[in-house]
Formats: structure tokens, sequence, C-alpha cells
């Protein structure tokens, strides 16, 4: 399993990450009841690592958790998982969890809870397959199951609440296909597991806007497009509007840009990686590699001490 | 805390419930990929444990879960969770987790998982107050939030998937009500967290029928008003509809039959509970007294031995 080697942070102490453990009767399990995030690391170095801390503190803030650590103690809690997971490149997860409280899940009050920190470093990972030579992943729009909406879970927070994206999971694999794409109930194109759908059409670069959470790659994406004079919008896009467009493309922490090449068994466009999605994708991969709002794990761990006034 | 005495069963042995834990990275736990049923017990007997068992069986089917134990192995584990806990009055939670798999939660094929079954026992409670001299619970009809639906969450399945619940329960405590009570999307009451929501009026018993988990003792609630000679039936409610009924009560696994005589501060009729509700709850505790439906742990675990034909 892939995901089986990395170091967690639990308890107020490093582990296995397969030693980690949630408490059976923690309402983070038998509710749901946690946000988290996930940011990415390359060569040493995590990405946007304020934007996911920014994103995690509005979670946090929206279901009424409260990290029992400051940000400080995060980013170094989160750097510590990835070096003592020798991962260069890799992706760490961070959770709020409820915690237990008085009177149990079922009738205690709570708001007087304990709440927890946790994270997690992962080796880093493609969320579709990206590595099929002239050919790029084969998305899935759910014809069975719809994206639960806003105003009962809220999309903008980033949760556990995935029942409707494993079932849309389940469709799209005994399709054939990689991952599935979730419709709005009113049908409009949101989001699928980790990841934001964008499309190229006559020049112009969509994504979708509402019920969905805002990636931090799909803001990523907005300032490759303005780096190459693209113009790139939010839209109300349908399974058509993907089938029929000239190129599409998903993002997402993990993998960046990444090419669509068939939608529900469609080709789109002539069936390769299209050209724009390619040029995005090498150019995320370049300025990342030149430091675009990079975090070097050394920066967090041994900070440089100020030289004091007047020492020599 | 009421739920940390208890035995939980899981990885295949028994445990104090508050040392059993889930992995973290289970798909369980990440993707709140499981299912669950609640059956309790009273008198060192299950009460409609074959309904409960029957609607797992459909839960565990619909996110595609199978147990890897019998039925008849289930009833064991749960029977020898209350006994083992030493409770003849309990709730005994049973889920059906995905469990990891290949490649891993982000990436993986979840078709190809090694499900687990886990049980545990808690003291039996009661999931509003039911202790007030003259006064029922206070419910509360949240305003900033709706029940998924059934297209994106399907409610008939008993899931996890509970952060519209949560916030829900927060409103209701922070308006300093007992329980919330969700709105569907187009405005209809649905449930509430662990409960069916009913009415009486002019004389006609009505509960919601849409968007909902149908509850086991919903169920007996309308097999106790054909006991009594009432009609008893879905309808579509709104708070209007409850904060103007004659009666209101609340139907679970966990308490059976409680009075309501607050809803968002509105009492009820007069305010104290009502006649034809304490009379279904009455008749509810009168029948169980007299076995209705009730499979003592005895017989699970000590069935009796069949007389071979011609032994003496």
């Amino acid at each position: 399993m892939s995901e089986s080697k990395g170091i967690a942070y639990s308890q107020g102490r490093y582990m296995p990450v397969d030693e980690a453990t949630i408490p059976l009767l923690d309402p983070a399990f038998t509710k749901s009841d946690v946000v988290f995030d996930v940011v990415s690391a390359w060569d040493g170095a995590f990405f946007k690592l304020e934007d996911h801390l920014a994103r995690f503190r509005r979670s946090c803030e929206y279901i009424r958790v409260k990290p029992p650590c400051s940000e400080d103690e995060m980013r170094r809690i989160m750097a510590e998982c990835a070096v003592r997971s020798g991962f260069d490149n890799c992706c760490v997860y961070f959770l709020c969890t409820r915690g237990r409280y008085a009177g149990g899940a079922a009738t205690g009050d709570p708001r007087e809870s304990e709440n927890e920190f946790i994270a997690y470093a992962v080796p880093y990972y493609w969320i579709v397959p990206n590595d099929r030579p002239n050919a790029g992943a084969h998305l899935w729009v759910a014809e069975t199951i719809r994206r639960a909406p806003n105003e009962a879970i809220n999309q903008r927070v980033k949760n556990f609440n995935r029942m409707d994206l494993t079932r849309a999971h389940f469709e799209a694999l005994d399709n054939g296909a990689d991952a599935p794409v979730l419709l709005s109930l009113d049908g409009y194109i949101t989001e699928g597991p980790g990841f934001n759908v964008w499309i190229l059409k006559d020049g112009k670069v969509l994504t979708p806007g509402e019920n969905l959470l805002e990636g931090i790659t799909r803001q990523s994406v907005f300032e490759l497009c303005a780096d190459a004079g693209l113009q790139a919008e939010a839209a109300d896009l349908t399974k058509a509007d993907l089938q029929d467009a000239d190129e599409v493309f998903v993002s997402s922490t993990g993998g960046g840009v990444m090419a669509v090449t068939l939608i529900n068994d469609k080709p789109i466009g002539n069936g390769a990686p299209g050209i724009t999605t390619s040029k995005l994708s090498d150019n995320y991969w370049k300025k990342r590699s030149e430091g675009w709002d990079s975090t070097p794990f050394s920066d967090i761990l041994e900070p440089e001490i100020p030289q004091a006034a007047g020492a020599d």
C-alpha cells in the first residue's frame, strides 16, 4: 500500500502512520466530525503552505473546533512528519478532530469537547493516472449520485463526509474510468474526489465555481493562466460541455495539472492530451522548481537566527 | 462519560470500548466509508434484532461492503458485547467498515477492500431528555442548515456522514434547545440525529416519510398506533405543522417514545406532555416487558439443544 509508509503525529507523539489510530467512540469517526487539509511538498519544500493553513483555519472555524496548538507548532509538526518519513516529495495531511466529550456522542454537548490536531505524511501521489504515453485520464460524470449541496454539507470546508464521492467512485471504476466527477443537484459539474475540473473551449479556460472545494491548485491554475495570457474564469458547465471541450484537465495537490482525454468513454478533441494542458502542467512544475510559494522544511525546522544588533 | 463503559469487538477480539480504535488511514475514517446500526436491549433481551439486522444488510449492500462473518456470528458477537459489559439495559452498535485497500484511499480501488465487522455495547440512553417532571424535550428546527438529500447521501442507509446533523445540533444547543430537527431542501421536516419526529393533529398521528432513516422504532410506533386504534401515516410536515400540533413526540431506539413540549421556544398545546404520547410511551414499555419482538441474550449464547429423536 503506497500510503503504508510515512510518519504520523497524534496524541503528542510521532509514530509510523500504520500505527496511528482514532478512538472508536470519537465523533470524528462516528459523526465524521473533523476537518482536514492536504499540502504537497517537492524537493523538501511545501507548496503554498500558508494558503492551506488559511483554508484549514476557515474549516476549523466553520465546524467550531480549535486545534490545541499554534500555527507555528502545526508548521513544525507537519515538517517533522515529512522529514522523519524521509520524504522529499510527499503529501502531508493535517486534521482537527472534535474529540470526545462528556455524555458521549449520542447525548453529550459537543461544545465541551477536547479537539485534537493530527498530521501525517504519505508519499507524493497523482490523484489520477498521469503516466500513460500520449493519453490522459478517463473521467466519469456520475449518473447515479449527485454531490451533496452546500446547504447541507458545506463543500468549501474540506471534510470526510464522502459517501457521495465514494458511490460515484464505484460507478466510475465499474465503467472502466479512472475517477468520477459529480453533478450538483441542478445538473452542473462540481468536482471529483480530491480535484477540480477544467476545460479549454475556443481559447478560454473554464472551471466550475459552485458547490465545491476551491482548491489551492485551482487557484494556482488561475495564476498559471494569467502568466500565459489565457482568459480563465468560473462557469456553469454540463457533462456535454466537458465532452465537447477542446481540452479537459484536472487540478489537484496530488499531481498539479493533469490531462483528461476521455469523458464517459468519449474522447476529448483528438484523444491526446491537449497542448495548452501540457503547457500549463509544464509551467506548474517549472515554477515549483523555481521556488513558487515554497517553504523548505529546513526553514521551519532550523529557522535562521536573526543576528543581534551590534554582535560581531 | 456515559459511553466510556462497555465492551467492544474489533479485529477478532473483545476489549474495553475505550481501548477500541480505527486505523487513521482507514477510509471508514478518511471517507466516512462505513455503515452501522444500533439495537437496544432491556432486561437482557434485544428488541427487534432481526429488523435491525435486515436494515444493516441493506445498508451494507448499498455501499458494497460485506461483513466477514455470518449473521449468526454477528448475533453472538453483539450478545457477547452486552453480556461481557454486564449490561441488562444497553444499546449495541454494529458497523461494517470499508477497511484499507491496496493503493491507499486517495488512489486505490475500494472494490478490493477487506471489510471489517465491529460491535460495541454502551449503557442504554435516552436520545432526548425524558426525565423532566411535567415537561418534555425542546426541539429546534434548524434554520442554518438542511438535511443532505437522498440524491447525494442516501439517508435510508444508516451512515456517519453527519456534518449537517452536527451543525444543526450546535444551532439547537446555542438556542437552549435539546436537539435539532432538520428540514429537507424543499422545506419539509425530515428527522433529528437518531430519531424520527411525530405529531398528533385532530386525532391523526403523522410523521415525515421522505429523506430520512425509516427507524425501527418508527415502525414500532405504527404498530402501537394500530393497537390503540389510532390512524397513523406519513405526511409532509412543516415547522408550522409541528408548532401548531396538538402533541409532538419523537421515536428512537434510544428511549422509545418521548414527549416534545417546545419547538423553537413555542410550547406545544398546553406545554405538558400529551396524553396520547404518554399512552404510546407506556404501551411501548409495557409491550417490551411482555416480550415484544424480543431476543434474550441467553437464547443467542446458550441455544437450546434440540432433543435428538429417540434419546432418553
